[in-house]
């Protein structure tokens, strides 16, 4: 099967199933109603962990997964951790990074645009004044971050660039989203 | 050594040394500029991974990493990915219930709160269709998240409440953070 056309797989993406997934989702808009969750146990000083199993999407919740995704956080040294894993600001560029890669090579498989090969570098700037405290105009999280792709395809940077713009990821670090925090004291 | 002073280790955390760090960067505010990083490299589909390492903080390079932690992020089968990996919102779900958890440990440590167990679960609204290009008018990451803590502390959920406050992500996730996008070709 041509890599090239609109059928079959392409960038590893099945397309036609993406265009089948679309017209379900154009014809009833409710199943795009999706929900994603972890669930978060600390274990000492900077060192928790997430379980990341049960999702809904697609109008039903997935019971595909039969084994949860574990995740480990904590701080290095310097940050008066045990650097059991990536540290939290660290794991948002990860997320970025993934989520605009994939958002690049799905939508360049819908247009028939053949991805060879994505390589990202991120860069995000942190003051701690913000998060230790010590300051109250330093804002806590990043400042600004930097993306630099490389990328080998049929496409441009501008229509390459156009296309990571769908990533979930990147809207909700570009933008505010709503964060609710109830606590439940024992 | 009582959990209860404000000197040796609470909750995990040296607070000794969390208390050296915040004077040192009093002193010299430049030493609290940090830059996180990280490396993604596309597999195949919604497969992707990424390598973090390097960091600078304190003033320097950190080189107490001698091996990178290697983090995966897939889509699961009915978002046409392999499940090689949590998807990248769950990722940002992962990142932000780690940075919430540890704002209020490290800020508890710092005021002699002894904390004895912090569970957390998220959960986080997206409509597809603002990732798939149906509609134009559905933001494309998630509309709201809701995060519900359990903590069995010394401290009341108001007191609580305002330590995860500290959080880089929460601030990442809650308010915009410029993100630039460079793309080179090859």
């Amino acid at each position: 099967m041509s890599q090239t056309t609109m059928n079959g797989v392409i960038n590893g993406v099945d397309v036609d199933r993406m265009g089948q997934t679309i017209q379900a989702i154009q014809q009833i808009p409710d199943l795009g109603t999706s929900q994603f969750r972890a669930v978060n146990r600390w274990i000492s000083g900077g060192h928790n962990r997430s379980t990341i199993q049960s999702f809904y999407s697609a109008g039903q919740e997935d019971t595909t997964r039969t084994k949860p995704f574990i995740l480990d956080a904590d701080e290095p040294p310097v940050l008066l951790g045990q650097d059991q894993g990536a540290n939290p600001v660290e794991h948002v560029l990860h997320a970025l990074a993934a989520c605009l890669t994939t958002g690049l090579v799905y939508h360049a498989a819908a247009r028939g645009i053949r991805v060879e090969s994505v390589e990202s570098k991120l860069e995000g700037d942190l003051d701690l004044r913000g998060f230790l405290g010590i300051s109250d105009t330093v804002r806590r999280g990043f400042k600004q971050i930097r993306v630099n792709f490389t990328v080998k395809s049929d496409a441009t940077a501008e229509q390459l660039e156009e296309l990571t713009k769908f990533s979930p990821v990147y809207d909700i670090v570009s933008n505010p989203v709503p964060v609710s925090i109830q606590i439940e004291t024992r």
